[in-house]
């Protein structure tokens, strides 16, 4: 599985056992360790691995379950990631069962080879939006701001600091495919700071000190990087101070009391709200 | 436990192995059927105790870590247990980590009566904004819409149809203490339809085949009903029906393709947008 053949079409082969050492590769691929030892990371469902395809990502191998032989757009699907180079694995639902870790598992799993944006690759346009998540913890919270950020039509994401692994298999469950079409940079404070201050744009973070209601800044026209602290500490100040704008979400209750996936869905939705039209 | 005990003050007990009657009781509250059957529930953290008995909730056991003894904080919140008849259970952490089934457990742990709000005595006012949600799947989503309801100082939610438990301990986690604050009712679907006949206001649901644009409804003066369908299939025939107004969230990629706490946070903030004000 460590090994990507280019050129000559894939392999099919059958596994029926929990022992097969396919399969313990395959279920090793939950921890982080071995993800990045083997720079991969599984996805789930037929309907993802054609998106994934379709967006130019290679399959390395596809698990399908037996109860899945026959059906038409599996074999499609199979076909394209045999074509490719990409093996095919014909498993027993107990095997994918162990594999996802999960019961009534998906009948169509993709391994997949992790892919990340360089930050010295990302070139604002007038129009862009991009997020930066400052040591963001929970997978959930994650991979619902890669499918927000994909719905509104944002650029990326560029995770600051230690961060959550995006390629975990609950982030990009949360992901629902957006995992494929989203960029995503990851970079030490440092880094960020540095590569900042060539923003051609517009840097808001949301802080509480911010004493502009998020509402009230012209986000049109110029790029636009939010900036989004943690679950527990909000930006600290050498985040925040890299900030053109601290706004706030004004709250009736208690402060900093939103999640931080509907606290970024929020600003997106305000960042975006000139740009996003029904007709669109 | 199942006993509450009221006037006479609860009693100290200290629980030191985890085959003890008291702690299998406690770790049963991880599955619904003895939940139920305790008609009870568990929040961690002394923030949380504290809000709630702030709230007027009843206290019917306080567990917390030997290593919690002598802080003052601590000590003061379980003699207002004690006073108000609930009873305190110093264990070790190890029974901490087996109760709430998560490694680095907080010190203090709470059980609860559970509590629920008759639809029948909910009576929306000018400006109050309810939520219902449709056959709410996840816990993480309802938690985090129970959160965003507190936040924005809408009045409550509604749980139609089969949902996930608002009591499980993941929901009560991602409600971060707004299971306290915020009433929540449950209905069968016929209920909510009858009891919608009489509400005095605008009912407006998400829907893919909203016409209208979520932005252009004016949810102000009258009482508002949020009406959302669930994580896979949105609002069925008969829930759309009974909407004033279908709207849609303009999105830039997929359809349909935001997180259900998101799509409800982006809705609440727009329905709110005039009255959520940074000095308030």
């Amino acid at each position: 599985m460590n090994e990507q053949r280019s050129g000559a079409p894939g392999r099919v082969k059958e596994v029926t056992s929990l022992a097969n050492p396919l399969v313990k590769d395959l279920k090793s691929l939950a921890l982080k360790k071995f993800r990045d030892q083997q720079n991969a990371f599984m996805a789930e469902g037929l309907k993802l691995v054609i998106d994934a395809l379709d967006l130019g990502w290679r399959v390395r191998t596809m698990v399908f379950a037996k109860s899945a032989l026959g059906n038409p757009a599996v074999e499609k699907v199979a076909a394209r990631v045999l074509a490719k180079g990409g093996d095919i694995l014909e498993v027993s639902e107990k095997i994918l069962t162990a594999i996802t870790r999960r019961d009534n598992p998906q009948t169509v799993v993709g391994v997949f080879e992790q892919k990340l944006t360089k930050l010295a690759d990302i070139r604002p346009a007038a129009g862009d939006v991009w997020v930066a998540l400052d040591r963001v913890r929970d997978p959930g919270n994650l991979g619902t701001v890669l499918r927000t950020v994909d719905a509104v039509g944002a650029k990326g994401v560029i995770m600051v600091g230690e961060t959550t692994d995006p390629f975990a298999l609950e982030t990009v469950r949360a992901t629902m495919g957006s995992i494929f079409a989203v960029p995503v940079a990851r970079a030490t404070t440092e880094a960020f700071l540095a590569w900042r201050k060539s923003f051609p744009g517009l840097v808001a973070g949301t802080h509480l000190k911010g004493a502009v209601d998020y509402r009230t800044v012209d986000y049109a026209a110029k790029p636009v990087l939010l900036l989004m602290g943690n679950e527990q500490q909000g930006l600290p100040d050498a985040l925040a101070d890299a900030c053109d704008r601290l706004v706030r979400i004004p709250q009736a209750g208690r402060a900093d009391s939103l999640n931080l996936a509907v606290a970024t869905g929020v600003m997106l939705f305000e960042i975006r709200r000139a740009a996003l039209k029904l007709d669109s």
